[in-house]
């Protein structure tokens, strides 16, 4: 390999430049994500060893993404790159990315070509919910021909500093070469867009190399710079809602339904039936490794911890987790609002009970302006995709609304600041969202229309009667986990479980 | 069971005092650790759900330890619960926990008389650190005698409406109970301490129970308000330093050492050679699932960074990992100073390479006053435990200390100040830090003399020159990681790999 001292001294030059680069990044709170990939012995490792020298690594971490580890194969698949997110401000270098599984499975014939056809178009939404939250999103192709491989190759038996670097056989077979660019490529043409090209850089001369990855680094975040006013109007128009997930009505009854009551004795023989049949559920699902999602939403004072209550007290501790929502801390502030939720994700088998949830993005961060227009706008299609991930494992979702009427509400409260230890739950907040009635009403019908599915229905609850209201949600929870249990034979008694 | 209608009652007044204490932990900012144990049948999943009925849910997060998954079984014991640690303010409910694992290994015979009384001492030791550092640590034991274990047998089977909540056959058998009682009795006695006393309960009657589980808690809080004083008071004599880990003098040369030099020629020679060593070694370790964790250390400007480069050039990314640590975030300030350490904690096999360490603790906190004298004079005792517990399984740890003269300092403070792209590693922080260099001096030969160990030494390292610096700690490194193998034949071509 020729060493051209000239790229070597304008390296130099640009390491200014980086850092100013990086520096900005810093203080306009931007996350930076940096992926390399690329052809095998096109120096991966080496521009990631480049990027640790060039920036601050003070703001720096590199993830490397190799085996799945049971944890993460417990979970769905984007939850191992969540976890490893940049926070605002943070660069990430990421080795391995959502990349390598798709061109190896591909490669090696391990996925159809409809999952391939799939996962691309999984790729494209994935990263353009990041770009569009504001996310820096540097995608490096590090290209060789084949000619240019066997050179590298001989170089490499040459270079007795070197040598020790072994690489797989594969890696010089003619036909390799050849499906690898062939799969590679229709990734690249299908996952460049418009807020993440792909940067294909010539890789044969490694300093040639190293320069363009620090010119091209530099240059994307001038543009970067130079186009936040431009992106701020491609920016304007929210994504679109996909029609095929917006039913025309409530699916599970009218909020205008009086109402609903049930009798004390009723209660008491119902609930522990239910209550026994869910237990059972939830080991079947937990040896089924199903996993399902309980997500409450409704009006303050609608009862929601009292239906959690009833739903926890009939299953095993071991087997469900109740995440409580409230407002982000610093650390959730600094990430795309969805980054806790995936954080939070428990492993398959459990049942994951949601004391509110992301919908707060479309319901009390629209109504008190937390979130901009377009940002709550574009946050149904891109909920839609977080739950059809969270659910395609085979595992179930249900969301529940507990509705109440204002009148009933008002009673609660002031129950609420009557009995001593419920207290606590009423504050000048909650009398403050009452005066937004109308507001969270008209956010909780665009919700509901547009984000309720087959898979991941919303049931809406008349919960005016408490009673009545947690026995229709205990029914409807042991009716959607029966229906997605597989017709296995019951399993031996719950405590023998490994 | 008889009903008394009073202990319910009693327990109703008694919530708005446990939401009092609550507030009380959270403004004050405390930790709050309650762990439930105690006999099968005693009602530990009863208790779990009165905490999370009596509790403000917003600030209390319930955790069941069951099976260790893979990525937990890759790291050091106490992984798991450090992972769960609650910050300040925030409560934890721990169902299941290092008592569970410690327990059921004694009564099935799976640990050794030696290692039982270790783990009751590292238990001790551990929670010591927690309760020292401030967390409220409430330990539950729920009792049944022999006899009442039985009539809840009877209850269950009596009981239509529970009879589905089955129990393990273990359970009912007579040497059983003996054997369990023996073991926890010893357990328990063992991990009595002034800050954390085992709150005994008698399980047979649930409402009395349930009604002194509530008292307990308040008094607890009640207790740590009062005692606030003279918990201070006990707390103003650090622990003694172990005389066993002091050695002498300085582990690897003097500090006093002239300036050592390496010639060009040389450097480039034995660069290489020690660099693949270092991939092949790393490989090996990868192989046989053992850890490296290298801490380095030095003042400012010494060139840690420049060393760590030179290592990671030579390992494939895949198995190592930087974690470069500066002043802690406010999330990582919420939580105990070794929290942020234990979170980034890299799997079996993969090499550790931390940019500054824990040592913050004794080095920048101590000198510049950010943690108090006996939290920084009880350090030493923490961060011996801590690293004994990194290295346990088979692990290897290596501490340097880069060394150089203030003259040398100023020198590459100003080169720093000339170049362009390294003007961002110098700041008036750095200047600041100068100033201080003999209380810096002092500090760091407290650290060297107590923290150096057999199995975690210290290497100083004269660093005025940086090519010989270099050199000398991959020296080091090649030779502790060599020495650390296990006498087994090398295994296939690394890229092999699975």
């Amino acid at each position: 390999m020729a060493e051209d001292p000239n790229y070597k001294s304008r390296i130099k030059i640009l390491r200014t430049g980086i850092l100013e680069m990086q520096e900005y990044l810093k203080k306009q709170s931007i996350s930076t994500i940096i992926l390399v990939t690329g052809f095998d012995g096109a120096g991966k490792g080496q521009i990631i060893h480049r990027f640790n020298e060039w920036l601050d690594p003070r703001t720096v971490q590199t993830h490397s993404f190799w085996h799945h580890s049971d944890e993460e194969r417990d979970r769905p698949y984007y939850w191992r790159y969540w976890k490893c997110m940049p926070p605002k401000g943070k660069t990430a270098i990421f080795f391995g990315s959502w990349y390598a599984d798709l061109i190896a499975g591909k490669v090696y014939g391990e996925i159809s070509e409809e999952s391939f056809h799939l996962q691309k178009q999984k790729i494209l939404f994935f990263e353009k919910m990041l770009t569009m939250d504001g996310v820096h999103l540097l995608k490096f192709w590090l290209h060789l021909t084949r000619e240019e491989q066997l050179s590298k190759k001989e170089d490499l038996e040459k270079n007795t500093q070197f040598h020790w670097k072994t690489q797989p056989d594969d890696w010089f077979n003619e036909g390799h070469y050849q499906k690898f660019w062939e799969v590679s490529e229709s990734v690249l043409q299908a996952t460049d867009h418009e807020r993440a090209r792909w940067i294909s850089i010539p890789a044969a001369d490694p300093d040639y190399r190293d320069y363009l990855v620090a010119k091209k680094f530099v240059e994307s975040v001038q543009l970067e710079i130079k186009g936040d006013s431009e992106a701020e109007n491609l920016n304007q128009s929210p994504a679109p809602v996909p029609n095929s997930f917006r039913p025309l009505a409530h699916p599970n009854g009218s909020k205008e339904e009086p109402a609903s009551n049930i009798s004390k004795e009723e209660y008491e023989t119902v609930l522990p039936e239910l209550q026994e049949k869910l237990f059972n559920l939830a080991w079947e699902f937990y040896y089924q490794k199903k996993t399902a999602f309980l997500i409450f939403e409704g009006w303050d004072a609608a009862g929601k911890g009292g239906c959690i209550r009833r739903i926890i007290q009939s299953i095993d501790a071991r087997l469900f987790e109740v995440i409580p929502v409230s407002a982000p801390t610093q650390q959730e502030h600094d990430q795309h609002y969805l980054w806790r939720f995936w954080r939070d994700l428990p492993r398959a088998g459990r049942m994951a009970i949601f004391d509110r949830s992301w919908y707060g993005r479309v319901l009390v961060e629209r109504v008190e302006g937390f979130a901009k227009t377009k940002e709550w706008q574009r946050a149904y299609e891109e909920i839609i995709e977080f739950e059809h991930q969270l659910i395609s494992p085979g595992n179930v979702m249900q969301k529940f609304w507990l509705e109440i009427s204002p009148e009933t509400q008002l009673k609660r409260f002031q129950k609420r600041q009557d009995i001593p230890f419920k207290r606590f739950k009423i504050g000048p907040e909650d009398w403050r969202n009452r005066g937004k009635w109308d507001e969270y009403q008209i956010a909780t019908d665009d919700m509901i229309q547009k984000t309720s599915s087959q898979s991941a229905p919303w049931a809406v609850i008349n919960a005016n009667n408490k009673k009545f209201a947690r026995i229709e949600v205990l029914k409807i929870i042991c009716k959607v986990m029966s229906e997605a249990l597989n017709p296995v034979s019951k399993k031996n008694s719950p405590t023998t479980a490994p």
